[in-house]
């Protein structure tokens, strides 16, 4: 399958992977509208779809392309969502002149992706970080409990999980302050106002929900897949100090709660299916309702990469790959909904951070550092226990196919200096 | 102050309160749209409104009070609250002719409480609960690190808090059933998967955010009480078993996501102002971001009815006081927010569980019944360790006044049995 559209063999966006987001123009003309990446363009699907080329599969009335978040094509269900994807197969490929050889519509719906900013896709509803990848708890479980306790009883039985704040979810490109809070430092008796001093990034990756479930109706492990409209790399920005010391025993909560970045591209789940392979062996076997009999893990390359102020260009400090996941994301979701919980159209499930058996495949600082006793090298000489002012970090993944790729694009974040303690000592907190 | 609709000294709903829901007529004529409570009645603001009632404070064309929640009017800010509230009052003074002496007007928007029902108020964004209670805290404490170590090293340093599940969280009436998970009893090896066997609430109240913060710029604790459009009953249920099991190291998950009821009327602010009180001392001295200089505590009387399915007519089975609340919500808002993370319009912040300092304020049966070791006695010789199938649970609440209550109505749920078990075990899971 080939798009006439040239696309470079290490670019992100082939036919095969047209992922959606929204997008508005660079120069701020026109509202947010639904796009898809192919090559080096974003197909303006509102264009498309105003010209009738949906209309046997979505009403036009409707207008799902030209909303600014995904969330009503989304909540459309699987059938329409193949049904789109192939229609934009169809109208991409090299042998269908329909939009190749209609200049003035290729001109009103191909745009550059240098000419166009991309927005949060989706309205996010609740928010869930899992916690499934056992290198990452056995490594923190490790430098906070010692290895013999590594990993808590429950963890090899369920995906440990807990509730994120959605409110505070950015696309690649918010850069934000660096968060002050309440710190306990091991050398003081009480407590102290600063700001975060052990600032980290999380490598994972997040799927967000399609169609959701009724309340009280769990979702079994087979058919939670089909709960999946598609997926995105995600940074749970971690600040360290303040999660040591708030933490217990009710969990992370304003140590994550400033800023979680995802990329801007969803890519659909049908893309990533020629990468499907088995996850880690599950020992003990999991109980029936997490038992899951297809292979449910997926090949996907990530990347951890950070340019300091110092840096012409960015070092890579951390390569891992979705298939460590010892949890799959339809286990989280059977595991999610069993107590009956509902899941609905735009909820977004993150895995966690991605570690794996490499050290140079740990997905935090937390753990490429050691906790600050192992500082990391970077090519200029520096070293970074933690986040500093000015350091900007990127995580990036694809799958890798024969001569393409199926592209997650990017996530990026740059830390700008914190402004509280400035501010509030001025009116004398 | 009086209206010209008669209300009884006991009745909730007096001029002093007039809370808002979101209600529809019982016969199911009609969508849903905003009301006040009075007395026995509720008013239809959407009537009132189309009669331009309100257009010198709100653009009549936004229609807010015709939409089927809050948000369009909670995000209009604490001015234009203030004076629709001003504008009701008036309306109903018993002195006021013109809704008093307007016989078609009356019968349009005047409907018997009895002839309506009333739907979730708020589309909720975020849901996040503290932990605010002393006395809750020190008790689970007790019962679970014993005496010594009661109160984890942070807890009288900041108002310990964690994400909740939104989805989940219901209005009313809404009866559910009994959650089915992963426990792990402690006579077996492994963890099995079952019907909840201690399914609990939790006394609570929460509070709506009207218009909320920009991400990056916290609430400074002195303006955070403006923040807040109105208050409700929380009943958090809980399943203890679950809880126990799941909780290492990122706190509840599924043990509270399953449901989560809350009273149906939002209570304003200005309506408890009457009844400000001082908060309990603090000691330590909270750090300054969390020192509240004005007292910020209300005397709130709370009441927990149960009525098992052979009782007639319930049992009060605790009373507390949301004054016994060490954490106020002012402090709530400026730690949730002192990292930067934003708060929008339709957030609910809940309390944690209120106990006070009798066994009898106790805001669990974990407490009430001291994790099982002493089950209460209810009045027709039954006991309860935790909730049992058919089982009604009921919360209310009121301020006192002289010769009226500022109340908040109730929230009830009736536990239905476990279905999960029989329909899996068909399914040979």
């Amino acid at each position: 399958m080939r798009s006439f559209i040239p696309v470079e063999p290490s670019n992100h966006f082939p036919i095969q992977n047209l992922p959606y987001g929204i997008f508005r123009l660079r120069d701020n003309s026109g509202k947010p509208r639904v796009g898809t990446a192919i090559g080096e363009y974003v197909l303006d699907l509102s264009v498309l779809e105003e010209e009738g080329y949906f209309q046997d599969i979505i009403d036009q009335e409707e207008k799902v392309f030209a909303a600014p978040f995904l969330n009503p094509f989304m909540a459309k269900g699987p059938d329409v969502w193949q049904s789109v994807r192939r229609r934009l197969q169809m109208l991409l490929s090299e042998n269908e002149p329909k939009l190749r050889d209609n200049v003035q519509l290729r001109e009103r719906a191909l745009i550059p992706q240098a000419d166009v900013k991309m927005e949060l896709p989706i309205k996010i509803g609740d928010y869930t970080d899992f916690y499934a990848s056992k290198e990452h708890a056995a490594n923190v479980g490790t430098m906070f409990r010692g290895k013999e306790n590594a990993l808590m009883p429950n963890w090899t039985h369920l995906p440990v999980g807990y509730h994120g704040r959605a409110s505070s979810v950015v696309t690649s490109g918010t850069h934000f302050n660096r968060p002050c809070g309440q710190i306990k430092p091991a050398d003081t008796t009480k407590p102290i106002f600063t700001s975060c001093r052990q600032l980290d990034f999380e490598l994972e990756m997040g799927f967000f929900i399609g169609m959701g479930n009724q309340m009280g109706e769990p979702v079994p492990v087979e058919k939670a897949e089909e709960q999946i409209f598609g997926m995105v790399l995600v940074n749970d920005w971690s600040a360290r100090d303040i999660q040591a010391w708030e933490y217990q025993p009710l969990g992370p909560f304003l140590a994550k709660n400033f800023a979680t970045s995802i990329s801007p591209w969803v890519v659909p789940m049908e893309a990533l299916e020629p990468f499907r392979v088995k996850g880690p062996e599950q020992d003990p076997e999991p109980l029936p309702y997490l038992k899951h009999t297809k292979p449910d893990s997926f090949d996907i390359h990530l990347e951890v990469f950070l340019k300091t102020p110092n840096m012409e260009k960015p070092d890579c400090i951390a390569a891992s790959n979705y298939k460590y996941l010892y949890w799959s994301a339809a286990q989280q979701i059977a595991h999610h909904t069993i107590t009956g919980c509902n899941l609905n159209t735009g909820d977004l499930i993150a895995t966690g951070t991605i570690s794996g058996p490499e050290k140079r495949s740990r997905g935090s600082l937390l753990e490429l550092a050691w906790r600050g006793t192992e500082p990391i090298k970077l090519s200029n000489g520096e070293e970074r226990s933690w986040l500093e002012d000015g350091d900007e970090l990127t995580l990036t993944g694809w799958c890798q196919g024969a001569g393409y790729r199926i592209g997650f694009g990017e996530v990026t974040g740059t830390i700008l200096p914190a402004k509280l303690i400035e501010r509030r000592s001025k009116a004398t907190i």
